[in-house]
């Protein structure tokens, strides 16, 4: 692969501005003074797409001859790359296949499709899905356009480094997250060159974290792969190429577990009134690691994509109250006596917790007969709130199970 | 009221600038070409406490003399402005007071206390507590911050047209949310100075249409109220001051449907990934009914506030799908024989729909011995392909009974 340059990512700005806007960066107020330094958000959710990968795919179809364009371009995926590249191909007069497994979801098909794109389902997971659109590229003569590995993929990315400096020539520190590694290598790419004092935090999925290993380990190595619902950066092996250009350009890496992006999913949304995918959210769990290393300091994260599907949305504000302290799920056992649940919820609403599902089963044959059982889930202020409440039920009740464990 | 006046919009402009941002304004790739337009979103969710209110409560905050700030503020509210208030004070160092109905949300209370206001709890509703708070506002001779009828909030509000302006001069429509009518009248009249031949747009809640319908009566009426989820826009009757400011200002309103709001919270979601509250939500059905005025034309949609609790984001996701004819929930008997159940999920798999849960009761006494009872919970593209499954459901099953209805 060529390396990617400084001025590649300049000539990608000058051809992307015509059709691609320059999204916003905007200060957090609540995360800033949270942590006592300046949190900007680069909002690449605010592309055509909800994604910054319509930046690498759109640069590179840009780029075709005549005679690539008249035969079209392919590419497997079916997350964002896929949006990306019907997108562009559109904008630039030229018809894209988009392979995908054959578990892709609904919502993936038809967006995809909606941007004019034919879906080719094959496989029954992403390797195979590659393999086919493979083969299919050598039959077909069309492009094949690599979510990551391209030099004018990377290029496309980059334009962010660019911007970000334009809009904060101050910035201390940027924030990304790793999948295959193009938006860190371009960006990173074009930071470091104009302004080598910025430090580049990257980070990946504790299920998926090739690269950040290898990065820590100073050389390639095989991590293992769990699969994470961050789907978008839910790459396998670290690709020795782009090891070899994210290497030197980032100073500082961590993982993330799934509860954790998936509490940060959340924060999200009631700190930031954004909806991000969870390759979008980890990048938050950099606050709480470098908070000694960021106080005072100008820091940019880069929310890479909103592509998150609503079905998910709703277990993952489950999952983040829970892990956040704001939701108790519990089982408890009370004597069956006239007016002791009435007592069992009036000591709740003393405590200011909010009952939201409250199940009561008197016909349950493995409970004592003396004795009734209550489900609650209810809503609290936090971790601290949390273990009063628990506290004081477990004062009450004969017996009171955790169901949040 | 005294009027407000372009000249007093600027000058709360001028005092602003200092501690609160620009918000941006973002053109919607998707809803662009939908519409045929140029579609753009004005942010306001990107204000500190999440929405405009900051704004005018802020203003009017910077406005009061020295002994004035001595003795604090005070306002009633459980929503935005609480925030807004509890902001501005912080900010220029004077005390809040709010006063919530005892029946406030546990976060609206934990929020509002954690930007350092006192929060006192009082009433069984808005009007109760509103009442208490003029006593207190007596005894204490605190200085009392309306959400709306005040003409320094309203000129704090009326800074972002000012902004439209500046970032959009080509502006032809803007739409905004109509709840006391402040945003409308301080907006309006910043755009009308400068502007005339911009339209405004405005709308309220079916549930609480008091505005509008006097707006279209063309005097003020009393409407039925009956409670909205869309809180930030749920008040019960016209201002008659109000409705004389806003009166010349808005060429058309409309009025929207609690499953409507819904469906917009889920679209702004998906399709902006912006997470808003239903009084900014609701603003997307101008684009459907005026489709034909507003083809080819710059729209502005202001995203007025995205303070949504995260308990309620998941029940609304579910009722947006249902009104898009994305989720289908069925109940259905099919004979109880080996291998039926196998050719019910493969048929729906057939069709591509996603089962994403299925409840299978064979103990319920009420079925036939020679039946067997499903509940099904399906994810389709949309209301064609939702009827499409149905009519093959109906052709397989013996009975299809649909709970969406």
């Amino acid at each position: 692969m060529k390396p990617v340059t400084l001025q590649e990512i300049k000539k990608a700005q000058s051809v992307l501005e015509k059709i691609l806007p320059v999204t916003p960066l905007i200060r957090n107020d609540w995360l800033s003074r949270r942590y006592e330094c300046d949190v900007f958000l680069k909002l690449e959710t605010a592309q055509p797409v909800g994604s910054f990968k319509i930046r690498g795919a759109s640069y590179k179809i840009s780029q075709l001859t005549a005679e690539e364009k008249a035969k079209g371009v392919i590419s497997a995926s079916a997350g964002n790359h896929a949006q990306g590249v019907a997108w562009g191909a559109r904008e630039y007069g030229t018809s894209a296949l988009i392979v995908m497994p054959e578990t892709a979801s609904i919502m993936k098909i038809h967006n995809t499709q909606l941007l004019g794109a034919e879906v080719h389902l094959e496989g029954e997971n992403y390797d195979e899905c590659f393999k086919a659109a493979q083969r299919i590229t050598k039959e077909t003569g069309r492009t094949y356009v690599h979510a990551f590995h391209d030099p004018m993929v990377i290029a496309g990315q980059g334009i962010i480094g660019l911007e970000i400096l334009s809009q904060l020539p101050e910035v201390d520190f940027v924030v990304g997250s790793i999948g295959g590694g193009g938006l860190m290598a371009g960006m990173g790419t074009a930071l470091k060159a104009l302004k080598p004092s910025v430090k580049l935090i990257a980070c990946q999925a504790q299920n998926a974290p090739s690269m950040v290993k290898s990065l820590q380990a100073h050389h390639v190595v095989t991590a293992d792969f769990k699969g994470t619902f961050a789907d978008g950066i839910a790459v396998k092996n670290a690709n020795p190429e782009m090891y070899e250009i994210l290497n030197p350009l980032i100073d500082l890496s961590f993982e993330s577990d799934e509860d954790e992006i998936a509490m940060n999913v959340l924060r999200f949304m009631e700190r930031a009134k954004l909806v991000v995918e969870g390759s979008a959210a980890i990048i938050l769990g950099a606050l709480e690691r470098y908070k000694t290393e960021i106080k005072g300091k100008k820091v940019v994260l880069v929310v890479c994509g909103g592509n998150i599907d609503v079905n998910l949305i709703s277990r993952i504000i489950e999952r983040g109250l829970t892990r956040l302290g704001r939701r108790i799920h519990v089982k408890v056992q009370i004597s069956d006596r006239p007016g002791s649940l009435s007592k069992l919820t009036a000591l709740i609403g003393s405590l200011k917790a909010n009952i939201l599902q409250a199940m009561h089963d008197r016909n349950d044959t493995k409970i004592k007969l003396d004795e009734t059982e209550v489900e609650l889930l209810l809503e609290t202020r936090g971790k601290e709130h949390s273990e009063e409440v628990i506290k004081a039920l477990e004062g009450y009740c004969i017996r009171v199970q955790n169901l949040n464990d």
